[in-house]
């Protein structure tokens, strides 16, 4: 609950024009893309700089205001979304490049910077920022960092956690203090490998230093249509023990190809292949040709049908857009659909998506396949019509597919993070004394539970604090409560 | 002080000879790599499975036993030396390759297994294991994990952190956990980051999965020798803005050149260049003529002296050799030597040299440059006698050398650790904010304080328990108590 005098504290800290709390100012922030559970914030807020933020904080801790901060919100599990009348705080105000070291392949940007921005800010200089998620023309980076976000080019380049090397965070009690170091591995405790990733729950980044990279000399993309997925599997596990590793290495299978054609990304891909790949390599010019080549040759020894290297930057252009916007493209030929996102052992790609085939047709509902496959980093989409009740079986199919990645000894996120949606999932891959190791540390760096509160890790203890907690919405927590038990009661109905 | 008691119980777990008690037993385990600091340990144990280790420390927490684990002892900075009659544990026995998968580049080892051997194991099939301290052929992927090891290589391929992906931890309480997942970064909180490190205060890690890597087709070793520092260091700049990231890049001065040539590696630097660079490029054979072609270009453009490849294999050996050598070479030309390890900006390497030199001339104490050029850190080897009585100046020269480097943004140690030998200079880099951050979240999983204390983190409320801790070595636990306070206190006289 957010008390009047809470809110007239944030006016007084933040400016009014800076405080939201009528309903029809929070409702656009009852979830973010995670739409399978909704819940209103207490109020969504502006800061505009740290110190704001530590004032902030230090009121909430003081008050025992629950809050979850928000970059872009097209986060996929609800690591975004409040959940019993949190506030808000956007960090959408603190958008600033705040400094650039070129020749230290260094820039500093405030967490609601726009990933696909860093990139454009640097071009000119032929730089670049590597992290590359599908949404990266208006995720955050702030975003990025609590949920060390991947993108198609981590299969080369390392996901956010190896791009970011210090960050400003202010803790639960207000406390400003810097982590990792600009340069050099952090000394003592690595904090700031504990914060990337930890989904919002220890605290708020406000400066985020990272790393951006020169482009390289050149980039080539290489297309190969495959019969079967055995193939183009087997081609995957090829490049790798021939020493390639390709800046990029994507799968899609028929449905989704089928799909994308379908899209306005129309590629042409013909209807009766398998797979495709969407290979790319980079670096310098001869490197590029030579990698090309034995990309190729790995390519033709696995029956690949036909394969060929992009021959215009239009056509490659083309391609990553069939690739990237095929999630959406999924939205065509089924009434509702939803993304998975597991990992699983290079080595047993072909017989996992078996695996996920027998699961479809077990299930009778259809799932494409659309994945970084160098990775490991599936993300099935399963098809279903909720208004003829499919809803739960979906459900059951994306829990089916988690275990079945843990079995083969992967786990239950690439990049999509834990948040609401998994947390359930958490013990398929945890013991109950990793979780409360996990919960531990959470605990000795947010004592009081305010910072992003039923998140990430499910611990009885948390679930009680939570119950106790003063909350408008303890309908919608009870529908998280019972799904950290249950993962088929997941979907807000 | 491990009472009969505790020594009794030892030996029901691991067995009569695996428990060590005598000062003649014990004596070897009195310091690791860094020898300024000496304390004999309450006794040596040699747990030799998962379960050993646990039982170990489930005794050791009921009956307060402070405790150290240790590899093969090879650290610089005291991170294995017991200080108030700690147990070592020493991990030597424990030094099995428990699994290998190829197809998906894993290995499993335990602690004691040797860095280097890891890579022998593997190269008939054209693997190797990326990271590669100086005393590779010793050191243990235990350690490396405790210390998060880098080495020349590092450039490119990153320190152990970038190569670990799962361990089982025995934490301070017994209990077993599994950190990290084998494949797919780590779901939840980053516990795995958080091990890597940590210099063996958070638990013990008893089995660690690694990353193996397929050898490149093809290495080229480049060596340029530069009339002037200012030059050289402008080449390392040169090579990163042309979007170049070598294999490795490392730097020598004249001084260093002088005392790696009266060495059994004699290379015959000229006398008069002062810093030859060793700069090594892989990938594909095309990759590698192109990549160096453009760094000996760099060169030229950088005023070179001379440059060229190296012509066979031998000769390239010749040239590694006499730089991981280049430390105990220094000991040819001064009576004592101490390396120091910090990080700076790459951008600033000829400045930060210039005030070395500096600080060299001022102090009358000659200074050795040997370092990772290509990531900035540092290994100055201060050139002292301490029968002249040297020894406090030294101290001041490598503290004056630190400090340098978190002015310019850098950090107090790149590869080595802190240990004993740090623990006051992370004063220089961190609040006091910071270092309690870092202390809560040890206390959290190590609440006993028993788990390699005394390191890693000056604290008040820390120190105040270790003097409140029966100890057989009082005297020398002051002078680490004093440490904490003052630098110069900090070698043993």
């Amino acid at each position: 609950m957010v008390t009047e005098y809470v809110l007239r504290k944030l006016e007084e800290i933040l400016g009014a024009s800076n405080v939201h709390a009528t309903p029809g100012q929070v409702k656009a922030y009852e979830c973010d893309g995670y739409v399978a559970f909704k819940s209103l914030p207490g109020a969504v807020i502006f800061p505009q700089s740290t110190d704001e933020v530590s004032h902030v904080l230090k009121l909430f801790s003081e008050q025992r205001v629950p809050y979850v901060a928000r970059g872009a919100g097209t986060g996929l599990s609800g690591g975004a979304t409040p959940t019993r009348g949190d506030v808000v705080i956007s960090l959408a105000k603190m958008d600033q490049l705040l400094s650039l070291d070129l020749e230290n392949h260094r820039a500093v940007v405030q967490p609601g910077f726009v990933n696909l921005e860093l990139t454009k800010r640097v071009a000119g200089k032929s730089f670049y920022y590597a992290p590359d998620p599908s949404s990266q023309s208006v995720c955050t980076i702030g975003g990025n960092f609590a949920e060390n976000a991947g993108g198609s080019h981590c299969l080369k380049y390392g996901v956010t956690t190896n791009h970011v090397t210090a960050a400003t965070i202010v803790l639960p009690d207000g406390e400003i203090v810097e982590v990792g170091s600009s340069f050099g591995d952090e000394d003592g405790l690595d904090l700031l490998g504990l914060y990337v990733g930890s989904e919002g729950t220890l605290g708020i980044a406000t400066e985020i230093t990272v790393k951006i990279l020169k482009k390289p000399q050149a980039v080539q993309t290489i297309m190969a249509l495959f019969d079967r997925v055995e193939d183009a599997s087997a081609s995957v596990s090829g490049f790798i023990a021939a020493g390639i590793i390709p800046a990029a290495c994507e799968m899609m299978d028929q449905l989704a190809m089928q799909a994308v054609d379908k899209s306005r990304y129309h590629v042409g891909y013909p209807s009766d292949v398998e797979a495709v790949l969407i290979v790319e390599v980079d670096g310098l010019e001869a490197t590029v040709r030579a990698l090309s080549k034995r990309v190729m040759d790995v390519c033709t020894e696995n029956h690949v049908r036909e394969v060929r290297s992009a021959k215009s930057e239009e056509e490659r252009a083309l391609w990553w857009s069939s690739r990237k916007m095929a999630f959406p493209a999924i939205g065509r030929i089924s009434p509702d659909y939803m993304v998975q996102d597991g990992v699983i052992p290079r080595s047993r790609l072909a017989e996992v998506l078996k695996r996920i085939e027998t699961i479809s047709q077990t299930s009778g509902l259809r799932i494409a396949n659309v994945f970084h496959a160098g990775d490991g980093n599936l993300h099935p989409l399963i098809c279903y019509d909720s208004k003829k009740g499919e809803t739960d079986i979906a459900q059951d199919v994306g829990r089916q597919i988690l275990e079945l990645c843990v079995d083969v000894g992967g786990s239950i996120t690439g990049e999509h993070g834990v948040g609401i949606e998994k947390i359930a999932e958490m013990r398929y891959q945890f013991s109950q004394e990793e979780l409360t190791l996990q919960q531990a540390i959470r605990d000795q760096l947010d004592p009081k539970g305010l910072c992003n509160a039923g998140k990430l890790i499910p611990t009885p203890s948390r679930c009680m604090e939570m119950k106790g907690a003063a909350s408008p919405s303890v309908s919608s927590l009870e529908q998280i409560l019972s799904a950290s038990g249950s993962p088929q009661a997941r979907l807000a109905r």
